[in-house]
């Protein structure tokens, strides 16, 4: 696997663009991934039951399993926007279909920003001729910087891995919810590939992916209204089919996994007031549900986020976290260690030196290991710091 | 109803005492509730998984149904304090009865203070003597300032009322988690009474209050390793006994829920950091079930909080919030209200004027109603901002 140039227009036959249709003042605001042959796709969708109109449309566009074009907005997220919203997420995908020449329910749209007010869509409208002459192979980073909100860096990343000789590109962007800006606290990731892919295949790699990436974060523990992640596979390469089994499937799920790891902790790592990183890793459950519990328990615990501000080596916030994430604990056999420091052995304080448990906490990334002792599952889960910074700036009345 | 003074030891044959034993510097660290009669007695405990010592022991010592003293000592929580901790509490306990001349079962124990550390029980045991010699009808304060660790003021509370002539007295103190001090971060509350009550009506009224009250509060979203409720009934009033049904049974749980509702919210408003107050009440929901998921989602939001704290009207955060509480919502159906302001009706924002809705985020108390518009159940839950204080607070190490 070797790391590429071009984020999502990387991939073979795969165009970008981004640019300012004054949603937001002077900045790039409105995005398009074009595919010149259709794709197979798939998405996955916020849990939240509150969900924008895009995320509707889009989430019944992708049923059909194929897509050629993605438009995304940001500045506005059409959310809580009752019916008009649905109506208006539906007239950018038309009319964005119609200036390309495919079919509207193969042009998912997504926006984000702002809730709870209507989309601008004159302004999005207006922009889509000059959005779809400025498609290009070299789009990728304009498209990644368009559908930025609060984030303060552009997230691409591109790979290309090689499958029985031929060359198969993956490629994508993101952005985060910048751990700030609560309208705008919506997660986006939109990945491309050129390879030849079976569409069962291409979902199951997809899901696995997401889960251990997207759906391993947490940076306030707030589920946005928006959030989505995508992948389009074209088939341009023209590697052999990979299906369900065998090694290309494994670089190939390897690759994406990879990707949407990359690009996920940059999310984390791009929230606002975040000073500090920590990955919570949890052993020993008797189920994976017990494990995930655990380490979202601990990493949502503003007792643990502060405590890592903190540089505080304070494991009995770790500890009571755990004991109250609803994961089956027993007391007796848990034990704490704060990168290699045991601070909390089988049910007993561990005798350890405080100086080597402040240490851990200095460093910029920290690895908080809970062992339940009780089974073979484990989970993790990486997040961010709770700093003044956060609350002051989601104090901030926009 | 009326409001007595003398807090725990107001009602008939319960004195109280609280001295300074050496745990902290000398502050008040321990306290003693005594009844001169053997009472009724249930309590509620922490449902997390990672329980103190005493929570252990006196969850046990309870399951016979009455006490006769409680022995509380602030500074050290003996949470995470293995088979030693146990011991630990044991001793206090068998300590305390044996100098009382009671039994061991009958007298439980409480910790709140520092997790992780043993219990110095050398300073407890020499204390005893004092702590008993002082008990006394005018106690209750002394008590009530020993159980506090981080909090800033006494939590105490008392009412007298009238059952079938005869007057019977409620009695309670309290401490919080100050929202702050996390190794600390414990609520206690204990409750005292004269009323001559069946114990099943008794344990029924207590749950029922309990639910309201305590159970309905939330800071930070972390529950304690320590966190214990507990109510004595010592009969010593001489009421025509309490039944589960009829007039007499109806005041006493209005008084027992009056003091309980009261105590919990002063718990809420001496968090640390805390500038606001704010009550989440839910309507129109299915389930019970669902009602409460909404309204702890939205109270432990950070994005709500950080609002709240910035007197910032963005309903978009709440309605956000509401829906991925986990509880079943119709996105067409929630209205959402800032005080008596309607910002979102029926799936759409509403037409409001945005200083009505910015005048209700100014005050210091502040109500957001979330209707679902799918059923009949409500439930309410009473919360506190999240300022850079807290972070403040809660990162020192200490």
């Amino acid at each position: 696997m070797e790391e590429i140039q071009g984020g999502v227009a990387a991939p073979l036959k795969f165009k970008a663009n981004g640019i300012a249709c004054g949603i937001k003042n002077s900045k790039k605001d409105l995005a398009l991934i074009y595919s010149e042959a259709s794709a197979h796709a798939c998405g996955v969708f916020t849990r939240n039951m509150v969900k924008a109109a895009p995320v509707m449309l889009s989430s019944s566009y992708l049923a059909c399993g194929r897509a050629r074009a993605v438009i995304i907005n940001s500045g506005n997220a059409n959310a809580a926007t009752g019916a008009r919203g649905m109506e208006d997420a539906r007239l950018v995908s038309v009319e964005t279909a119609r200036r390309l020449g495919v079919d509207a329910n193969h042009t998912p749209v997504f926006s984000t920003g702002i809730i709870g007010k209507f989309l601008p869509v004159e302004k999005i409208i207006n922009g889509l001729d000059s959005l779809i002459e400025g498609l290009s192979e070299t789009g990728g980073g304009r498209a990644a910087e368009a559908i930025l909100t609060t984030d303060t860096f552009i997230k691409q990343k591109a790979v290309s891995i090689d499958i029985g000789g031929v060359e198969v590109r993956l490629g994508a962007m993101a952005k985060g919810s910048g751990m700030i800006a609560p309208d705008m606290a919506t997660m986006l990731c939109f990945i491309t590939t050129d390879a030849v892919i079976e569409p069962a295949a291409l979902s199951r790699a997809f899901k696995e992916a997401v889960k251990v990436s997207f759906n391993s974060i947490t940076v306030d523990g707030d589920c946005s209204t928006n959030d989505s992640v995508l992948v389009l596979a074209n088939g341009a390469s023209g590697n052999k089919i990979i299906s369900g089994g065998g090694a290309g499937y494994r670089k190939f799920k390897f690759a994406l996994l990879y990707i949407a790891s990359e690009l996920s902790r940059m999310i984390v790592k791009d929230g606002e007031g975040a000073t500090k990183f920590f990955e919570v890793k949890t052993r020993g459950a008797r189920t994976l549900a017990d494990a995930k519990k655990v380490c979202f328990g601990v990493c949502n615990s503003l007792l643990v986020k502060t405590a890592v501000s903190g540089e505080n080596p304070n494991w009995g916030r770790i500890l009571s976290a755990a004991g109250s994430s609803g994961a089956f604990v027993d007391q007796d056999r848990i034990s704490v260690f704060l990168g290699g420091v045991a601070v909390f052995k089988d049910g007993s304080p561990a005798v350890y030196r405080k100086q080597d448990a402040e240490e851990v906490m200095k460093s910029p990334e920290i690895i908080i290991t809970v062992d339940l002792g009780l089974g073979g599952k484990s989970w993790s889960v990486f997040s961010a710091d709770l700093s003044e910074d956060y609350v002051r700036i989601n104090k901030e009345y926009s």
